[in-house]
């Protein structure tokens, strides 16, 4: 493994540290890995050691390449500083993804508190976009933003139908974050069709970090430690596990539903087939007929119709035909 | 332990089963234990045997008396039957809570699907309340308790400051019951400042109850059986843990805030406390003045003046001291 | 469910509490069930309730059938009273596998103390073997069997090639039954090839059952509750995960090299397939030759042939097509 | 955190990576870590980089100061060029325990494999004691370390009463180091009294190192990459959890008894307090006759006083007063 500081900017104090374990060799199996780019918090003030080093262990642990990115806290915390201090890092780590071994499109970022309120901005609207992103206690909305400094984006205001997966937790009783900002973003990735994966915990103080012995803050409940390995659990099923030379097929999409796919298919939900005209009406119109769609209700038209099929019966082997000449046809978004 | 199987209405089909285990003798420390009152899913159609036993016995194993509601379905399912079900099997259970070794304040509702909108009525606005209510894939909102029957309440509607704590477990990509449902209830909870745990997985199909490979429905994230553990963990949370003839004093009080005690305390919100006069009044005011309060941004406001004081590098022992003094006046509500 | 208590003998106040879930309907999958029959301790004075419902329904949420067998203590232990009552039972079980669902191949034992010596006995004397053993803080030597009456079998001593497949679990420093017992235990397992898992935790009181803080007995290690989900998974790969209408091929075998089964594989060892002659020795020599075996140690003799393949880097399917080759020969064992 | 790589020995190609974290600062609770010295396996052919950072990055997240060895091996393998480089990696780190912030007497060494006989031999006959051991399928016995290389030091053999509390784990049917290595090494530490935890697991290829699929050597049971966090709860219990500027007092003496403490006490056991004279007798006597001890059998001769007062129903106070009075006699062994 070689760990290399690297300055991105001198002036304000920036710097991006990256922990770069080797491939090949022993790890035969590996020949790139995915990363983890980590955002400590401190409110903007400064960057907390305890979300730094402790959190890449954890990740280094189970394969990935990891960095941190200490970004412009203090008086150098001016908007846009930091988020150009993560488009910065992004874009180093997405130049030498050969020389630090590592698949460009599978780095996630992981931002603690107001860390997570850059990931959060990486994750709706930085130019370098993450493949994931952990957001844990993040400031999401937009008045803890403005206690850090007022007129940054909102996070939560942000989230599109390109938003990336997101793992969010967070505790019930967060005196400092209030857990609203997390629940409000699963509103947003909810509409927006985006995966994700949730915990909020009954209770702890904010800044737990891995919930280490060594590093505690506070109190909280037994199951707040458990993030990190949901987390990278979590990734697994986002990203693909190692498998030889590559990693494997994702277990998890990054959307619900195939309605933003370049072609149609039994992943698109009812009502998105539903707008489908010319080529796709033809295929799915008799269809409609024979499976005799229920009632009108929403319910029903958002559903995939993978699903619909399968409740109707519809054998596996049938669902695959139907898939294969979906596939064909170009999606009218 | 006893198997104890009661009709509770022969013409609608309802029975209530009680796994009653023993106390003293060998299990000296126990003198009585808390309980679970299981409500099968089933779309109101039926009772799921897949969320009856398997489900028992995770609860029982734990030291629980684990009962099992088979209420009014299909052809009976008409509203109120089923609340009338839940309510006479409660009364029922507190009833006994001497024969059956029950603490009569301990005990919890846990619903899957169908199960899980009557568990969110008895949660909140059955006259027999539970203590805790763990709610799986749960229908709360009303799109999805219109498709079993309309005009049932909408548990969404229906939380408000009486509401007990509640442990929420849903998947992010449920066809049958929209994860919206648990968002929107979050946010209630939030609302009334009611303690909750919730976990939203990445994907997995509706049902899949304990996870247990004997009775898997379809595919799930590797998170997905963790609930079980997790919600008995944070029972032990809400109720206390096993002590000697007793239960321990809960680590999670069912508010997350002290604003609807008799008294005051340090655990009561800045906002509450400030619109104190009186007594109160006078013992603040001094205390206001001292800690400096900064601007009058909402996030303070909803902080809990433990909290703040603590923030304020407040002594522990003076923090006891203003707490005791609180803890006099009757709290103006 | 159903719950049902069989007295064996009146006399010796023995009886067998059946736990029988069901199969079928819901749980579709399911045809039959495997099944543990659990021996609680008591030193041979009398059979503990902690060791008793709070294990049966671990092993119920998996799927298992649960029995309890309360043998012959107190005035009424004398051998081979204890041993009769377990031989009635699995012999009772055997002959209800249709109306108790239980694959009659799929049987383990669980023993705690001296229920693990009858458990032990069970494992390598009886009539009716079980089909795995788990074995905790079990009295397996003569010392501690002694104490409680004197002059019967030594389950240390009587472990064959026969013995069935077992999974220990013990404290270090157990005062009741020294970890001695569970050491020499596995010693005489290993010389028999007998596949095994153990379990010795650093510290903990003798007595913990499943360590629920409901049942506790006193201190103990962080480590010793997880002998539970272990055991299960344990038995799931001795026994087979549960699939579609049967139990899938089990993932790791009764014994650890194939020296006893009715035809010679690759799965024997080096040392057995040197012993045999005529059709095998033609055509072994010519592989021993080409593989060109290191020097006579016995490390090598005892490795299986199938890993010196591996090793001497053979593909796969032409290790297959020497295995089919050797699968057609009888073992001269 | 600083990462040092030292040459330990230029010419043999030894060489010492200390992966440092800061204390104090955020981590204000930490003044000193305890420390992990890891020894890779490779059968004394090489350093396997599997079983080095991976295995490194799980204890530093634990908030260990992580150090790893890479010995002489291959034409530098000849004994005592290994034990000499352990012994000069030791001393260097317990010569820097300011400048790299370790408790001198909280470091644990960990081997893997041939590694692990190395460890074995810093447990048992090294100048510079680990205060800890964890054997990962660890060659303890003559047999294999002959294959490595012949004459070197057994640590089955080495076993006293001055052997450091140790953790093992290995997979039963481990092809390359026999399980019987760790069976055997598990009675030396019995015959020793020495504390000691054991994980030997249903199956699993040799050389699993953390089970982290990136990694993966084979097929291995669902069980084996818990010795990673077990082994850090263990070590938790050996050396104490995190506290205020220090570590808490170990849940889990070294020794099973207190017959080697330099002072008597009710932990020492009954044989070692019946051999005593003098002052200690006259405390004893009395004693022996009121509480009227059973039989001269060694199950009791072995138990802890303080085991034989409590199932005697003393009461805790009694037991403490006996213990003070012990505790003032000087130990006679």
């Amino acid at each position: 493994m070689q760990v290399h500081e690297l300055i991105l900017n001198e002036e304000r104090g920036v710097s991006l540290t990256a922990l770069v374990q080797s491939v090949g060799g022993e790890f035969g199996r590996v020949v790139k890995r995915p990363a983890i780019l980590i955002l400590p918090g401190g409110g903007y003030a400064h960057c907390s050691d305890r979300e730094a080093y402790p959190v890449a262990f954890a990740y280094a642990k189970a394969g990935y390449q990891a960095f941190i990115l200490r970004y412009s806290t203090g008086e150098h915390k001016t908007w846009p500083n930091p988020l150009n201090d993560y488009e910065q890092a992004m874009e180093l780590i997405r130049s030498k993804t050969d020389e630090w071994h590592v698949f460009p499109d599978k780095i996630a970022v992981l931002g603690f508190s107001a860390g997570g309120h850059l990931a959060g901005c990486a994750a709706t609207i930085s130019k370098n976009r993450p493949n994931a992103a952990i957001l844990g206690y993040a400031v999401l909305a937009q008045e803890v933003a403005d206690v850090c400094q007022s007129g940054m984006p909102v996070p939560i205001d942000e989230v599109d139908q390109d938003t990336c997966p997101c793992f969010l937790f967070h505790t019930r009783d967060d005196q400092i974050v209030p857990v609203r900002d997390a629940i409000e973003f699963q509103r947003a990735l909810l509409e927006n069709h985006i995966s994700f994966e949730s915990h909020i915990y009954a209770y702890g103080e904010h800044g737990f970090s891995t919930g280490e012995k060594s590093i505690q803050n506070g109190e909280f409940c037994s199951r707040v430690p458990n993030w990190v390995q949901d987390s990278i659990a979590w990734l697994t099923d986002i990203f693909g596990e190692f498998g030889d030379g590559r990693l494997e097929a994702p277990a998890c999409p990054p959307r619900t539903n195939a309605d933003r796919e370049p072609h149609l298919s039994v992943d698109c939900t009812l009502a998105h087939l539903k707008r489908q005209t010319g080529a796709a009406s033809e295929i799915l119109e008799p269809l409609f007929q024979e499976i005799s769609l229920p009632e009108h209700s929403p319910l029903f038209y958002n559903m995939l119709l993978r699903t619909i099929l399968r409740y109707r019966n519809i054998p596996a082997d049938k669902i695959g035909e139907i898939d294969q000449a979906l596939r064909s046809i170009p999606n009218q978004m």
